[in-house]
């Protein structure tokens, strides 16, 4: 459901070594739905001919010229009626509220499918339920894209840090005002340092979302949510746009070898876990400062102490690799032989 | 076999959260033989009395103190007949060979004893033969705590980036040349910075096998070999030591926002897989050189792009971690059930 950049991207290289993957883990892949928005929602059980709906859409027709499957009316009827294992959950996000995404993943969960989504809303604003419903269904539900594209944030702690517990975090995971920061510190405008990243597709729809720090205070509660037990919700995090140090501050920061970065921290309190955004002044030898990244994040552990985990250069690549990912925990969750 | 501070450390913990963890995961820990070199060594088939064995090794007793279980002449013996289904092997190591740990190790393995080591020599001189003996066996032989202590590695690839192939790495992995490195960029001498990092704890016996990059060496080779299916020895890799930069050029880097750092990198060439190190000028925002980090490592990937791992300050805790991750590992690996 969703068949935008991401998808698209992912149905390519399930033509090549996501398929290779997947079948050497045993399992030969297979599309049997693809819900889009604008060109049609369509249903094969045998599959569908997937180099045909990627020509289909890319020259902006309707998935009902592929030559296969029936049509269905939307995504929503396409999630009640696909022969499926898994769903994956791939539309555009509405950060405000989570949805199409959190309706979509709901419902797949509740018919007893999997559920693998890139998307950050659901768990931002209803990990919990969601949680508890695969749980009762015997499913997982996984979302290793909606943080840090493919680089292992949440499977990082759920297979290789079982043990320990997750304290707090920090981390600078909007690689929109990363890159227009460091554009500023050598000698950019603002506006042209938005221009160039909007250029190189990594913003939000509405670049607010990016700048007042709203995307990071959504992946901030997924972190929360989901690493520390928490139940927060973008709304409530306590944000700072990076609006609030001017050009002149910026450039006199580096000056100084220190650089300003959005950063997101995640810790307990009294009250519970809270979640704040804001830009700050660090040192240029910083881990979260770091040069070439398009995200970092550190966790702080009880019995490992910190750790950190960094993401190079992200784009559609990178994200499509967490659905990847994903599959492969979902198939390796089963015994052999089952 | 190997009770010194991390076997020490890692017992004491069994006893707390450690204990917990195999617990919830459904393993009840029995600790049925210690192998010391200076305080004997000793089987209980029914479990050794873990505080006691603590208690009279630090005041320099010997294990025939605990009363309980019988002696055994030697790590060997130990290792031939005590009943147990994991061998921790925790000796110190012989830089140059390996040993003894490569023999604890495929000992163990030809008994069917699955295998946890902190020990970096077997990897990074024997990892091929190890692991085909651990195949032929049907039984695990992990390593997590051989490069960068608990910090997943060899786990993250395992567990987390399974379709990704590991097409380079770079990475700064021995922490006393760090700490070095930093206290002379402050003023220090090489020589008060060294005896600094032995009060620490972290160094090596022999403090040229860290100066002269021996044992970010043998570091390289285990990394190559487990993550880059490579067969190189420490011996063949290229090492220049931390001494190529006076002190005088590290200050001098320093103020012009730079650091020296004990760079190691693999690489696939056309003869297969070479570990290159030496220490290299890095700007200070260069992931490799971010400040309060004893151990980073990028990735270089084919369908992930670039992943960096960070270790915050590591320390006998964190070494004692690699060793319950490892024990996880090997107990998921049963199905539910089994």
């Amino acid at each position: 459901v969703g068949f935008g950049s991401v998808g698209r991207r992912f149905v390519e290289l399930l033509d090549g070594p996501y398929g290779r993957a997947l079948r050497a883990n045993g399992v030969e892949p297979s599309v049997t739905g693809i819900a889009t928005a604008r060109h049609g929602c369509r249903i094969a059980a045998a599959g569908l001919p997937l180099r045909r709906c990627l020509d289909v859409v890319c020259r902006q027709g309707s998935l009902g010229e592929v030559g296969a499957g029936t049509a269905v009316a939307s995504a929503a009827e396409l999630i009640k009626k696909v022969p499926a294992d898994v769903l994956l959950e791939l539309t555009p996000l509405n950060p405000r509220s989570g949805e199409p995404a959190v309706a979509h993943v709901r419902a797949a969960l509740r018919r007893g499918l999997h559920v693998v989504t890139a998307n950050k809303g659901p768990v931002a604003f209803a990990q919990r339920p969601l949680m508890r419903l695969s749980r009762r269904r015997g499913v997982l539900f996984l979302f290793e894209g909606a943080v840090m594209d493919g680089t292992p944030v949440f499977n990082l702690v759920g297979r290789c840090l079982k043990a320990a517990r997750v304290l707090g975090f920090r981390g600078v995971l909007n690689s929109t005002t990363t890159r227009i920061l460091s554009r500023v510190e050598q000698g950019a405008t603002p506006a042209s340092a938005l221009r160039e990243a909007q250029a190189a597709g990594v913003t939000e729809a509405d670049p607010s979302y990016d700048l007042e720090g709203f995307d990071a205070a959504v992946k901030g509660c997924a972190l929360a949510n989901a690493l520390m037990g928490a139940d927060v919700r973008p709304e409530s995090a306590r944000r700072t746009g990076i609006g609030a140090f001017t050009p002149a501050q910026v450039r006199a920061a580096a000056r100084t070898g220190r650089r300003i970065r959005l950063v997101v921290r995640g810790s307990r309190g009294r009250h519970g876990v809270s979640v704040v955004v804001a830009p700050e002044s660090l040192p240029a030898d910083d881990l979260l400062a770091s040069a070439g990244s398009d995200g970092v994040l550190v966790l702080e552990t009880d019995l490992m102490g910190e750790i950190g985990i960094w993401e190079g250069r992200g784009g559609v690549d990178q994200t499509a690799y967490a659905l990847l990912s994903d599959l492969l925990e979902i198939v390796g969750s089963r015994c052999p032989g089952q």
